[in-house]
C-alpha cells in the first residue's frame, strides 16, 4: 500500500440501508465500490461487475452499510461548561438565582471569549471525536458564544481547524444575532446594526461564513431585527437559516422562509401558516428532541402536519452547553422517535439525507452513484436498531470521501490491497 | 513487566470522587495507591508515603477518579432484540397488532430458548463491551427469558460466563417469576409451585443463583405467588429484590421488606407505607429512569419522600430489549437528573455506592482504604459532568481489582514499572 491516502475501495458482504427511493433503500447481500472518493457503484454482490475486484476490499461482516451521519445543528464550539449550572438547579437554585451568579448564555459567552484560539479548540474537540466515533461524517458548527468580531471569528476559525484536523466537512454558521452582548445591554437594535454592517461583512470576507442564523425569541431578537440580520446575509449571497417557534409563536419559519432559507430549527410552536410557508420554500424542518428533553418541554413540534405537508423532518443534536449538552446523534434519533413519535426510519433520513438538505448539501447522504463515499458500516441486524437502542455504540467503521477512518473496533487487516 | 497481571499500582495526579462521607468526597491533588487489588492508600498527592514511590505509576493527567460504576439492575443476557417491534409501533400498531404478531416478551422468551449457549453469549456481550466502555466495573444480570429449567439454566451460566470472559464480579438473579410461561397459559400457580420446589432449587444447587427476583404486578404475579417465590429463595438462603409499584401499587414493597430484601426497583406507584417498610428493613431503593423514558411514563417515583425518609437510591439501567434498551449508565444517572430531579451527586452514589448496597457487596464502590480497587479515571473538569452530559464518552480508563482495562484512549505507556 502506498502513503497515498486510499480513497478507492470496495465492500463486500454488507446491507444497504441506501436513503434511496422509499423506506430504507435496503438493498440486501450488497457490495459497493467507490473510486477517487466518489461511489462508483452498487447493488447485490452477486451482480458485481468484475472491473471492481482489483480494489482495496473491505469485508462487512454482514453488517448493514448507511451513509455517514450528518449533524446539521451544533453549538459545539465552546470554553467551560455548565455542569454546575445544571448541578446548582438540581439542587433547588432558581434561573433567577443563576443569573444573579453570573450564570446561563453569558457566562459561556465569557468563557469563550477569555480563551485562546488552541484552548478553544482543545476544549470543543472531545465533543467532535464522540460524535465521529458514532459515524457523523459532515457536521454544521455555528458561531454565537463570541458576540463581538474578534470572538465571533475566534469560534468559526476553530470551526475551520476541526473540519482540517479531523479531515471531515465543517460547515460553518454565523450566529451573532444568539443573544445580546452584554456590551449592548438595552441596546439590541444598535447590535444587530454593528452585527449587519461591522462583524458579518467582515467574516464573510474572510471566508469563515457558510451560513447565517439568528435566534428568533421573545428573550433573544425580534421578527425586525432577524430580518434585518437575513437582509445583510442575503447581500452577501449568504444563505440563512433560523432558531424559530422553540418557546412561542414569532412566525419565525414564516420569515425564513421569505427568504428561502435551508432550515427553520427547533419548531414547538410552530403553526399551519409556518408549515406551508415552508413548504411552498422548501425549508426543512430540523428537530432538536435533545433541547426538548433537557428543558422538560411537553409542547411537542407538530409532527404530524409536518407529515402531512411533505415539509422534510432532519434531526440534529443542537450540541451545546445550556439546554442540550448533547453529543450523540443517534440519542438524537432515538429521542426523536421516543418523544416526538418519529418512525425509526424518519430520524435516520433525519440524521442522513433531511440534515443534507438543510444544510444545502447535494453531493453526499445517500448510497448512490455519483454521491460522496461518505459512509458508515453499523454491527447490527436491522436498520431500526440505530434509533432503537441506547447507548450501543454500533459503529465498526466510518469512510470519509472514501477514506476509512481509524475505529478502535473494526479490523483494518480485513483491507486486501 | 512481568506477565503475571499487575495488581499494584499508584496514581498520581487526580482529583477523587470517594463517595466516602457527605457530597462527592471529594480530595483535589491526590494520589491513591493499591497492592494486590485493594486500596492501600489515598491522600492528597503531597502527603503520599514514600513506599508507594516503586509501584507501577499512571498519570491520571488531572482526570477524575470515581468508585468503578456497579449496574445493579440488568436484563442484558437474551437473543434477539425488539427493534421490530418499536419499529411497527411507532409506524402505529397497536400493543394487541404486536401481541397478535408473536411480539412482546415472549418473543424474547422464543428467541432466547432457540439459541445456544455460545450463541447467546455472543449476542450479550456487546452489551456487557458498551457498558464496560462506560467505566461499569460490577454487574448484574437476570435471569427471567428462559422461564423453563434449561433455558434459565443456560441464562445463568451465561450471566456466570460473562464475568469470567470480562475479568468483573457479575452477580447474578434468579428471575423465573418474570412472565408466565406458554406451556403454564391459566396456570400461574402451578407455575410457581414448579418454580419454587423445582427450577429455583435445582439453579441454586448448581451454583447459579446469587439473590431472587420478581416481576409483582397486575400483568405478572400476585403478591401471594410473589411470596412464595420469597419463601423458596429464603429456604435456600438466597436473598431477594421485587420489580415493584412500576405500573401500579401492589404493596410489593412492602412485602420485599419484610423478607429484608435487597432491593425494591421501579417504584413509581411507591406508597409512604412502603417508603417506612424499605426504611425500616434496609432495602434500596433502585429507580430506573430508562423504562420510564422508553414507556414516556408521567407518574414519577416519589423521590423527595425516599429522600426524607433516608432510603438509599440506587439507579440503574434495567439493560431488556422490551422496555429500555439502554446500556449507558451515564444515560441511566442523566435521566435520574432530568425526568427524576435527583442531584448529581446523588445519581451518581447511586450508580457507585448504593448500587453496591442493592446488590449487597461492601467490598467496593467507595475510595477508601481497604476496598477493592475498582475505578474509573474521566477526563472531566467536575463530578457533576458526568451526569450533565449526554454521549461524552469521557472515560480515560478503568480498573477492575486493581487491573488496569484496556482502554482505546488511555496511553498506558504512562504506566512506568
Ligand atoms: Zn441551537
Ligand atoms: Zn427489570
Amino acid at each position: 500500500m502506498s502513503d497515498a491516502p486510499v480513497r478507492d475501495g470496495l465492500l463486500r458482504n454488507v446491507h444497504l440501508a441506501s436513503f434511496v427511493g422509499e423506506g430504507y433503500g435496503t438493498v440486501r447481500n450488497a457490495a459497493l465500490a467507490w473510486r477517487d472518493g466518489t461511489i462508483a457503484w452498487l447493488g447485490p454482490e452477486s451482480d458485481l461487475p468484475r472491473e471492481f475486484n482489483a480494489l482495496p476490499t473491505h469485508d462487512g461482516t454482514g453488517g448493514w452499510l448507511t451513509p455517514g451521519l450528518i449533524d446539521c445543528h451544533t453549538h459545539l464550539v465552546y470554553a467551560g461548561n455548565r455542569a454546575n449550572e445544571f448541578e446548582v438547579r438540581l439542587n433547588g437554585a432558581s434561573y433567577e438565582d443563576i443569573a444573579r451568579a453570573g450564570g446561563g448564555i453569558l457566562s459561556t459567552v465569557r468563557a469563550t471569549r477569555a480563551a485562546d484560539e488552541d484552548a478553544l479548540l482543545a476544549a470543543s474537540l472531545p465533543r467532535v471525536d464522540a460524535l465521529l466515533a458514532e459515524g457523523v461524517t459532515t457536521l454544521e458548527i455555528k458561531s454565537g458564544y463570541g458576540l463581538d468580531l474578534p470572538s465571533e471569528r475566534k469560534m468559526l476559525r476553530v470551526a475551520r481547524r476541526i473540519g482540517e484536523l479531523r479531515g471531515i466537512t465543517v460547515r460553518t454558521t454565523f450566529l451573532g444575532a444568539h443573544a445580546l452582548p452584554p456590551e449592548f445591554t438595552g441596546e439590541a437594535d444598535a447590535y444587530v446594526d454593528h452585527l449587519c454592517t461591522g462583524m458579518l461583512p467582515a467574516l464573510a470576507s474572510e471566508g469563515l461564513v457558510d451560513a447565517v442564523d439568528a435566534f428568533c425569541e421573545r428573550i433573544a431578537f425580534t421578527p425586525d431585527q432577524t430580518a434585518r440580520v437575513f437582509n445583510a446575509a442575503a447581500k452577501l449571497g449568504l444563505p440563512v437559516k433560523l432558531h424559530a417557534e422553540q418557546l412561542s409563536d414569532q412566525g419565525g419559519a414564516t420569515l425564513v422562509a421569505r427568504y428561502r432559507g435551508l432550515s427553520a430549527d427547533h419548531l414547538e410552536w410552530l403553526s399551519d401558516d409556518g408549515i406551508a410557508a415552508m413548504k411552498r420554500a422548501g425549508t426543512i424542518a430540523v428537530l432538536l428532541p435533545g433541547a426538548f428533553y433537557c428543558l422538560r418541554e411537553t409542547r411537542l413540534p407538530p409532527i404530524a402536519a409536518l407529515r402531512d405537508a411533505g415539509v422534510p423532518m432532519a434531526v440534529a443534536t443542537d450540541a451545546n452547553p445550556g439546554t442540550s449538552p448533547l453529543t450523540s446523534l443517534l440519542l438524537a434519533a432515538n429521542m426523536a422517535c421516543t418523544l416526538f413519535r418519529l418512525t425509526p426510519q424518519e430520524a435516520l433520513a433525519g440524521i442522513t439525507r433531511e440534515a443534507a438538505r438543510a444544510m444545502g448539501l447535494a453531493d453526499r447522504s445517500t448510497l448512490a452513484i455519483g454521491q460522496r463515499a461518505d459512509f458508515a458500516l453499523w454491527r447490527i441486524g436491522e436498520p431500526a436498531e440505530l434509533a432503537y437502542a441506547l447507548g450501543a455504540q454500533p459503529l465498526a467503521a466510518s469512510w470519509v470521501a472514501g477514506r476509512l477512518r481509524a475505529s478502535g473496533t473494526f479490523n483494518s487487516d480485513h483491507a486486501t490491497v
